[in-house]
């Protein structure tokens, strides 16, 4: 143990790792991923390819991208008779603890759980990347007693996550923009969740361990859940001026307004909302709701005015949601679905380079007490 | 954040968090459980005097006991149906992903499953204390494809605990040292299981969410399942001369023997598993399996005599399981089942002075990439 010890409550300015995936680069106010700028991935790549930029390194090239894919379509479906463990769980569960119920359960059935090998953990990556939309979207539909919509194995990753939400085979539209979400949120540096999945992952434990640990973590209202929150507030306004009410109501009570400020885009707006913002111009169009992008439009001038804050992703994600027909109570299961990609990377490279983490305390209660 | 960021790998010298609940004194050579050596406790207290000490601040008085036991026995019991959860399992499930997913099931159970106050927390707390064995013993029958054994209400909580294992009344000296095996394990600092509930918790996560996620890094072969190699390492060995040789034969291949040596006790036998070598004489006796002992013993002399090493609690409670009749598989989900106490009161102390951790990287992978 070092001689000195260091304490940082939340550990503020800690490394907690090193890593080749990603960084928040709050002086350039970049998202780097692997290199790239998540922003100019975002405008003209999908997330299957940034599912092989993150497990393999690179962007996908000749054949690849259509390896992945088909591995993906391979694994779309769950083990027979998996959703009975969802008919079981009282009807009032929250969707995010019937995720974690289910990515847990799921462990039972890869016999190849305990092999770390690069390989083995690309494969269980596709695997458990193929198989948690499903669990999102039918836990969902189970909880509601509603019927199941099994995968289609023709869709596309993206098409297929939300026709199993929703029923309804998308436009192209419709799945450019979710996939583009899904991209956005895949991968964000080292927040509470990657921290939890490397933590627990740290113990040689398995990866369907570290991913039920971060879905725990990402129920928690101080990380995940902003994006619901945006929504209910949006539903709350009901009209332009109700919403603008509503902020100043809230900012005069001195509450938080979620969806506003990064920690990476402090002195402008979060480029991930802005992409989201098109996309929320364009279904906004196609759906003759435009009074809903003129509501967030109204909301991001009031805040801007008052706190000098600006959107971030989660504020314009959850609009673009509202408008592909997805339940408010999934777009945190869908943001940890997103997520999953970077976690089982996460995951990896702590196998690969491995130090359990073991911190101490600060003992601050009695001492010398006998019984 | 602070301007100079700290890189500590595994976050070794590191202070999480402060905490009045214990502290692994190293300079004395001491566990200190708020104030009281916990080997002082293990010689004239119970688990259930635990409990209140870790959840309330203090040792019990007067009638406090015996409400601990009574809100204990009211909840011994799983939610109607709750074993079918089970039994949709492949057969093959860990022992330790079917505890995980019980875990997180469980959380749909409860109706305040979102209040953190501390009077709650405490019922829930022992709500959990009361049902984890249940969890953990029928979720090991139902694979195992046993009968169910339902809880015993006239049993106080570890004798039920127990019998809930064997199916057997268990004898009153059986019953002293299982009790006195899960007061040792109840708590031990931070421990990568405990951080990684605080990690979760701090999220504002509920209490399952956390032990969930502590379950999972409790799994890894690097923290948990120390007592299961212990005990099949002596059942390699069959006999005394057998055990001397797989220990030499272990060392000379430069092997790790699980079972020795601990941050703590490093000049001395680790007095935790002194009481446990102490339960084993009498249990050996007992039982007329002194051969089992002196197995134990002629591995304490070689370990001893060829590393300088000591042995730790999992050496000896290893055995002492063994001659409770507990199945092998079980011993690191009775671990976690004690460590609960542990966690639980981590976890409230956690909400009631919370800071989201939240580290950051060193990022070494490539930059100014452009697709």
């Amino acid at each position: 143990m070092p001689d000195q010890m260091i304490y940082r409550p939340g550990l503020d300015g800690v490394i907690a790792a090193e890593t080749q995936l990603s960084y928040l680069d709050t002086e350039n106010e970049e998202i780097v991923i692997r290199g790239y700028e998540l922003i100019e991935l975002a405008g003209c790549k999908t997330y299957t390819d940034l599912i092989h930029l993150l497990l393999h390194g690179s962007l996908p090239a000749g054949a690849e991208r259509s390896n992945i894919e088909a591995s993906l379509i391979k694994e779309y479906s769950l083990p027979q008779g998996f959703f009975t463990l969802f008919e079981k769980l009282p009807s009032s569960t929250h969707p995010m603890d019937a995720l974690r119920t289910g990515v847990s359960a799921l462990a039972g059935h890869d016999e190849r759980l305990e092999d770390h090998s690069p390989e083995v953990m690309r494969t269980t990556a596709l695997r458990l990347l193929a198989k948690i939309p499903n669990i999102v979207a039918n836990s969902y539909h189970i909880l509601q007693q509603e019927p199941v919509i099994e995968p289609r194995e023709e869709l596309s990753y993206s098409a297929n996550f939300l026709y199993m939400i929703t029923g309804t085979i998308p436009s192209e539209q419709e799945v450019k923009f979710f996939d583009r979400s899904l991209l956005l949120y895949s991968e964000h540096e080292m927040p509470n969740s990657t921290f939890t999945a490397r933590v627990i992952a740290s113990t040689n434990a398995d990866l369907y361990g570290a991913l039920t640990g971060a879905v725990a973590s990402l129920k928690g209202n101080l990380h995940g859940g902003a994006n619901e929150a945006v929504m209910h507030m949006l539903l709350e306004g009901k009209t332009t001026d109700g919403f603008r009410h509503l902020l100043y109501e809230k900012l005069q009570k001195k509450e938080k307004v979620m969806g506003f400020g990064h920690r990476v885009y402090r002195n402008r707006m979060d480029p991930r909302a802005s992409l989201m913002k098109e996309a929320l111009r364009e279904l906004a169009k196609e759906k003759k709701r435009e009074d809903l992008f003129d509501m967030c439009e109204a909301g991001e001038a009031v805040m801007k005015e008052e706190k000098n804050l600006y959107p971030n992703l989660d504020y314009y994600a959850a609009p673009v949601y509202y408008l592909l027909s997805v339940p408010i109570a999934l777009y945190t299961p869908i943001f940890f679905a997103a997520r999953t990609l970077g976690l089982c990377a996460h995951v990896t490279e702590q196998y690969a380079n491995n130090k359990l983490f073991r911190p101490r305390v600060l003992y601050s209660g009695p001492r010398d007490l006998h019984p």
